[in-house]
Formats: structure tokens, sequence, C-alpha cells
């Protein structure tokens, strides 16, 4: 049996490999919470390099940032970038939804780490994110949407889950990666009129986008559908075995990067809200759009949305020295079809999206850039006159 | 005293405490090397994303990214997020430079975290890094390469430090935050005839640019040097007390994503490697252009490399069909001063870079677009034609 001094001495040996552990796990919890956002420059203050964007003239009141609430659905290679960079920006309240586990095929983008692999792609987040910036409230879902149970307690979410308990949430980011989880959100956000910005990188890697939607004021995802839903083709049926999608942690965090520039230049008020923008990373080719929506588009809360839309801008009153405008024929002469897509090209829209990999018969690549149609998106959102952005286009691209 | 019992109890509960915090700190090694990049689709293999750009037609040989090296000079904001693309693309080795530490004043960045505060920037990047890609070399420096011992050390390293030692390294990547850096990175470059990439954000945080240097063949750095040095004024004089530059994860990470994309697209060789991108938030205008260097180049071994190209050039067997080749007249009858500069007048190019902050007198946000003059980058490097350029240009704002 062993002496007390032994175990004594034993103990004290435990005592202090136990104080190592414990030192080499404290350095999570630096960071303390911080009431109110300080523009003092000093090495301590996480916010100064972001409250010098008032000093500096971008943004009248940064601070405001803390009032807002935006909910990310998939925090995949560009989710969980958007939701780092939001939560390293101050963002009062992130809202993440997400089904996936943690993987190490999940390595070739940014975000994740090995030791995270099995997780819930929503813990992860959050327990990173957390110890990024202890100020920002985060509420996770680990769910699929596309289910009706799932979907009805999202709809729940982003009308109720604002930062003040039932108030709806400002703006939803989509950075899902198929087709069915797009529509969904487009469903939820056309229903109860919910502004959102969609993004997508393709399977090529090469290319990627953002459109900004206003229910009623721009095209909705159902207005301008890629093929996939246009030739009525089952999405799952479009998946080969074995063969796995490319990508690239550059292209997805570019993406993410004009997702969330765009996101704080809608909540904080400044700059151009770009409608849709494109990144063609073969040529650096970067198109911009607008869309108005579609009259006849399937989704009939679209329809309500654009209806009500009307009636509110012909309740505004009048400016005094009114431009006459012109009327601009929507999709009458040509109700909404597959043909509307092939205004541009698959050649022009191939190019523009960089080499297409080889696809089932019949199809091309899902988010390639739609046809331009002119929209009026308000003051603050950037508008382009569709004849001279093809031909703009085609100049860039013959340079 | 204690009797024998409560010790052995003790030593239990102690032993079962150091279990678990061993545990919590153990995570950190899950990802074991991997010898061979494969392109099986399986969950556990970190490179079945990238393996697939193969299988996608974008690049013929992905696995030949372990052969290079890459040195990343500043691990800020841009240079950080540049290192862990790459480490996550699985470059063969990764030379950092910096002399920073991490302060909770670079939170509003993505990369570091909170309970790194205080560590060089370097290590703990490194860190991070093998974390992420045990597959990665690092070698890291903790120095300011502008002391002359450390700029001698440091060009050795460029010269010498490839995967195989005594070997150049393949591209140098310049994620430096100041003029006086940026120089010394292009003074050394054109010495030895090494290619890199200069990347950079405004002080405003809302744009930023990525310029592709081949020594002899492009314009290198002082080709073209901003109106900081053309006014001789000191650098160090223009920093206002208490005033720090704003910045914005979303610029840095699109800055970053740019620099790494055109990394890959020269090292693996697929694409329109760029000469100049830029980027303007709050527009979302992005120019490209070419730029020549200039024929009196205040560095004189850019003038040496200048002539060592054309001898280059002219050695090449001549194609077949040649086509008559204009004459340019490069800063002949206009010998090379800050008008160069200001082709770009001083609003259009404030203009491209958004609202500017206000500066000392006479001075201009010091990244703004150089002026576009006409280059022969080889024919993998995109051209473009300054006129209908200028005139792109003026369209794209218009629009």
């Amino acid at each position: 049996m062993a002496s007390v001094e032994d175990l004594q001495k034993k103990i004290k040996e435990l005592e202090q490999a136990l104080e190592e552990e414990k030192q080499k796990n404290r350095q999570g919890a630096v960071r303390q919470k911080i009431s109110e956002m300080s523009s003092e420059v000093v090495d301590s203050n996480p916010y100064s390099r972001l409250m010098a964007l008032k000093r500096m003239g971008i943004v009248d009141n940064y601070e405001k940032i803390r009032d807002y609430t935006v909910a990310v659905v998939g925090v995949g290679g560009v989710g969980s970038v958007t939701a780092e960079m939001l939560t390293r920006c101050g963002i009062g309240k992130l809202l993440l939804f997400d089904y996936d586990k943690v993987e190490l095929a999940n390595m070739n983008r940014l975000f994740y780490q090995p030791h995270q692999a099995g997780l819930s792609k929503v813990e992860a987040a959050e327990r990173t994110l957390k110890e990024i910036n202890p100020d920002v409230i985060f509420e996770t879902y680990n769910y699929n949407i596309t289910t009706m149970d799932n979907f009805n307690h999202f709809m729940k979410r982003i009308t109720e889950g604002g930062l003040t308990e039932g108030k709806p949430v400002d703006l939803v980011l989509s950075c899902v990666d198929n087709f069915e989880a797009r529509m969904t959100i487009n469903t939820a956000c056309n229903e109860v009129g919910q502004t959102w910005i969609e993004s997508g990188v393709s399977e090529n890697a090469v290319s990627g986008h953002i459109q900004f939607v206003i229910p009623g004021e721009t095209a909705c995802f159902a207005c301008a559908p890629p093929l996939v839903v246009a030739t009525k083709t089952d999405e799952k049926t479009l998946k080969r075995e074995g063969v796995c999608a490319a990508s690239l942690p550059t292209t997805m965090a570019v993406v993410a990067g004009f997702l969330v520039q765009n996101t704080l230049k809608y909540l904080l008020e400044f700059g151009d809200v770009t409608h849709y923008l494109g990144y063609n990373a073969l040529q650096d080719f970067f198109p911009t759009m607008s869309m108005k929506p579609n009259e006849n588009c399937d989704d009939t809360y679209c329809c309500k949305q654009q209806k009500l839309y009307k009636e509110r801008e012909a309740k505004k009153p009048k400016v005094v020295k009114e431009e006459p405008k012109e009327e601009e024929v929507i999709h009458e002469d040509n109700p909404f079809e597959i043909e509307l897509v092939s205004e541009t090209s698959v050649e022009e829209s191939q190019a523009s999206e960089g080499q297409v990999p080889e696809l089932t018969e019949g199809l091309r690549v899902a988010y390639s850039v739609p046809a331009p149609e002119q929209g009026d998106l308000g003051n603050n959102v950037v508008e382009t006159d569709s004849t001279s952005l093809d031909e703009l286009m085609k100049q860039m691209k013959s340079l």
C-alpha cells in the first residue's frame, strides 16, 4: 500500500498538470462583453476600426448595427464566412439554420477546423462565433427548413425572432447549396414580405452571384427560375453517384464578402445597394443588373406583393417636377417562360460563368446570369440600362 | 492528517478532471497528414472538393499545388486570410513575414481570435494554419523586412526558401499596409526578377486592389508611385495622432479572395491572370487594366529587368503570321512624373475609390487606380485597351 507521502506527492503533481491543462483551455474566454461601441483608438477596442467608418465619412451611424437581426440560412462555405463577418462587424443578433455536420471534406473552405468534424455546423459555428464576439446574440436551429414542420417554425422565427421578440428579422441571407432550399426561402419571404439576399456559387467553383430581393418590388427567385425547375426535372436525379461539386475558398469568400458588404450597405444606408452582382473568376468579370418582378410569377404571394407594392407606390405624394415616365412592357407579349432566361444566350451565359462542367443532357449550371430586366428599385439601388449593359458586357468580354 | 482512503479518492477525482481537460485540448490534433492528394469523394477527404476542379475541366493538374512555395508578406487583415486560403488549398510551402502582435483591435477582420491577443501574428497564424492543414510546410519570420539586416535575410529566403532549399519561392504576395514595405518588396523582387502580386485596401475600407508584377514585363510599384512618394512627404508625418484607418472584414476578404484566385490561376495555369483588378465597394465597380513598365523607372533593377525582358523576347522564334505591331510611345515626350498618375483625373480616381477621407493637404488615398498604360503581358494575362477602357469606365459609372 502507498504511503501518505507518496499519495500527497502524486496529488501535487496532478494538481499542477490540471492547472496547466486548464490554462490552455482558458485562452478562449479572454474577450469580455462590451456594453457600448466606442470609437476610442486603443489596441484593446475591437470596434475601433469599424467606428472609424464614421470619421471617414462612409457610415453616419455605425453603432446602429447592434439594433439589427440577420438570419443566415445555410452555414456552409458561404454562410459560415457570412456569419463570421457579421459577428466581427458587431451585428445585434444572428439566427443560423443548417442541418449538416462538419466534415473534413469541408476543410477546403474557410471557417471550420478539423477538430470540429462531427459537430453540427450550427453548433460548431455558434461556439466559434461566441468566442470571437460575445456581444452578438445567437439563435441556432439544426434542422432542414424544407420539411413542413420545420418550414412553419422557420417562418415563425423570421417573423418573430428579431432583437425584440415578436418583431421580424431585418434581413434573411440565403447561403444554401440547392434549388429546393432557395425556393423554400423565396416562398417564406414572399408570404411575409421579407427582404432577403440570395447567394450562390457554381458547381465548377469559379463563379458566383448575389441577388437582392424585395418582394413585390424586384424579381423573386421564382420570377426567373433556372432551367432545372422549368423542365420539371427532379434535382435529386441530377446528382450522379460518387460525384461532388468543386469548391474554392477564394470564390466562396468573395461571394460572402459581396453578400455582407451589400447587407451592411442596406442596413447602415451607405453606398449603392446592388440588386444583382455576378462574379466570374476565370475572366474577372462582374455583371450587375436589375430585375423587375414577373407579373405572371408562379408564386401567388409574389403577385400579391407586387400588387401591394404598386398600391404603396400609388399612395406616395407625387414629386413636383415629375419626368414623363415611359411605360415598360413586362412579359405582356411574352408570357413568362423559359425564353426569358434565354434572352442571354446559352453561349453568352456560359461564357460569363466560365467553363461549364459536363451535365446531364438539357441542363446548364443552375445559377448563371439571369436575363436582364429593367427595374425601379428605389433611390438607393443601382439601376442599369439593359441595352447598354448588354453592349458593355460584350465590350468587356472582348477586352 | 488525511487518511489514505481520502487521498486516494482525491487522486481519482483529479485524474478524472485532468482527463477531461486533456480531452478538450486534444481536439486540435484530429487531422493527420495525408501523403497524396486524392479525388475520392468521401467525407474524410479534405481535398475532394479541390480535386473535383479537374473533373469539372477547370484545372488540369490540381495536385501540382503541392510543388509550390508562396511567401506572404504581412499577415494582417488581407495576409492572414490569404495564408488561410492557400493553406486550405493545400499549397506546398508558405513563408510568412510580419512583426506585429495580434490585438483585440484586429477582431473586426477575419482569422485571428481574441484568445490570441498578445501573440505575434506569424506565431498565431502558424499555430492555426498547422491545425487546419498539417500537410503544408511553414516558415515564419517575426521581423520588419524594411530594416537592412532583415531585408538581406528576406532576400535570401525568397531566393532560397523554395520547397527544395536553395531554390527561389514561386510567388511573393504583398499584403502589407504601408508604402515603405511595398517599396521594399518591390526593390527585392526587381533585383532578383521575382514575380509578385501587390494588394491593398484603402484607409476608408471601401475599396481595394491587386496588381500582378512580372519585373521587366509589367509596371513595377516604382513605375507608377502614388503621390505620397512623388511629393517626397514622409509617410510617418501623415499619421495624425489618435486616428486609425477604418477596415471591414468584407473588403479585406474580397481582396484576399482576388489575390489567391489570381495566385491559383497563375500557378495552376487556368483562366486569365489579371494584371490589375480594383474593387470599389460603394458602387460595386471593378476596374481592370494592364500597365507596361516605365522606361525611366527610378528603380535601376526595374530598368535592368526591362532590358533582360526585351532580350528574351527578341530571342523568341518569330511567329509565322506576325501582325504588324504598332510602336507604342512610353513616357518619351512625357518623362515620367506625377502627371502619369493624373491621366486618371483626381475626380475620376476618387469616384472610383468611393468617398475619400479628409487627408493632409495635397494628398489623396494612396492606392487609387493607377493610370492605364497598355502592355503586352503574354498570352495568359488579360489585356485591356486603354481608350475603350476609359470609355467603359465612364459608361459603367454613368449606369
